[in-house]
């Protein structure tokens, strides 16, 4: 779910060149990761869509590509993890839902062959690289409990609220799939009616 | 999802061991695209899990590698759809949701690091070859289509159907993806049990 907001901050325990760099290319690979997946993803081009010099990967990432990509993943997982928890606290659950179907909406609109997001992504490269895999699973597990933490915020059971954030994050992904295929954001648009019905339910009976 | 049932019947156009040549091919395609992706899927693997020699590929395939991805994805989505189908009739809509949840646990017991959805990696396959995209979705819809008859047969609302069963579809393929990062089935059993959960209100209030 490559999500249109910016960076988490962080420390500054780099000179400033040098982060931009990595982030440059950081950005790059979250975007090829999404588009291509990691079989895919070419370090030419991480270098290029992230207008970063091609000599200048192994400087940041010495593992390379599999380096590279842990830190794609990692920066993609926590900037959809803040983006839900603030929307989350500013506007509730359910228009969490239908905000980030809005965003989902607009992008398929824009590029409908683009569609995907790089933890799904990630999520693939198992067995083959299993710490990008437990990456992807870090990312998942942290958007999962922000939900559930919210709808406890909101009056669901405990074990309620996280059955229901599980289902929230897989029909999210799954969704973006079936978009990507077809090439149109309906399916989307379905899964996102068909969690605000079942949210519906659940804040009727939350316990 | 590939489903451990027997092969749909075929109309008998072609001599037996041209078929079961064509078919070992098709069956080696469906696995490796599950636990590959388009993209590693090498058609000498593909030879060699379905038992056929690597030659008769070009024979049975001639525009080779994605001709039999997409007979593999179209093959995949008539069994699947062909199992949903008898279950839904014979058991109804929700006691299939725990099959299905029953069958991927198993297997995910068995080969954790297998856990895949040819059709998924197909889907995954646009913008580099739409027409496989093209069989992904003709398979999830496939899927959809036939979910949302049951649920009309068990009362539901047109409209209210054709939404749970798109949800259905979405949420097991992405936790199909979690359980592939995690290595474990629990988010398989964690979307099954929401979706039981948001089927029981359903069918409370149908309309």
């Amino acid at each position: 779910m490559t999500v249109g907001i910016s960076s988490p901050k962080r420390e500054e325990t780099t000179p400033r060149a040098r982060r931009d760099g990595r982030e440059r290319l950081i950005d790059g690979a979250r975007k090829l990761l999404a588009e291509r997946g990691y079989a895919g993803m070419e370090l030419r081009d991480v270098a290029e869509r992230g207008r970063a010099p091609r000599g200048s990967i192994y400087h940041h990432f010495p593992g390379g590509k599999a380096e590279l990509a842990v830190a794609a993943t990692e920066e993609e997982g926590e900037r959809v993890r803040l983006a839900l928890r603030e929307s989350m606290q500013k506007h509730g659950v359910r228009a969490t839902l239908k905000r980030f179907g809005d965003l989902f909406r607009r992008r398929a609109a824009e590029r409908p062959e683009l569609i995907g997001c790089p933890v799904a992504a990630a999520a693939l490269a198992r067995p083959e690289d299993p710490a990008l895999a437990a990456a992807a699973t870090a990312a998942f597990v942290a958007w999962e409990r922000e939900i559930a933490l919210a709808l406890e915020r909101e009056g669901v059971d405990a074990d309620r609220a996280r059955g229901f954030a599980g289902l929230v994050v897989a029909s999210i992904e799954g969704a973006l799939l079936r978009a990507r295929a077809a090439g149109d954001d309906a399916p989307l648009d379905i899964a996102v009616e068909g969690l605000e019905a079942a949210l519906d339910q659940l804040l009727a009976d939350p316990a």
